[in-house]
């Protein structure tokens, strides 16, 4: 079970570094966007972090997606 | 910003509730199943955590749904 979330972690982690990079941002640029810390932002795509609904918000809403397709093929 | 998050909280826990209800589960059979505290779990259908993906993501398995499911149509 634990391994099975780090693995979701890890997956969630490259789809947000994807669509991050696909708008041209860099890690620092988007954690500004997001209201969030860089460093955390970080360690959020490197899969580390199970974070809360109030970060994925913020990331899919700075990203422009909605939550649904954010987590799209990753389960 | 806030307010927009408990609104979605709100919206995820009446999903949450209404997929458990389907199903045929009381709160606490559902808790057992997702291996959180019965409490908790109430205080998430009423839309009161900021969940984290751990949480979201063993109720959608107790639910037997995918996460992009389980979103769908809530943002």
């Amino acid at each position: 079970m634990q391994q099975d979330l780090q693995n979701f972690q890890k997956r969630l982690g490259l789809r947000i570094r994807e669509l991050r990079k696909r708008r041209g941002w860099s890690q620092e640029e988007f954690a500004h966007i997001c209201g969030l810390d860089r460093s955390y932002m970080g360690s959020v795509e490197r899969g580390e972090r199970n974070v809360t609904l109030a970060s994925l918000r913020a990331i899919a809403k700075a990203l422009n997606v909605k939550l649904s397709a954010m987590f799209k093929g990753l389960d």
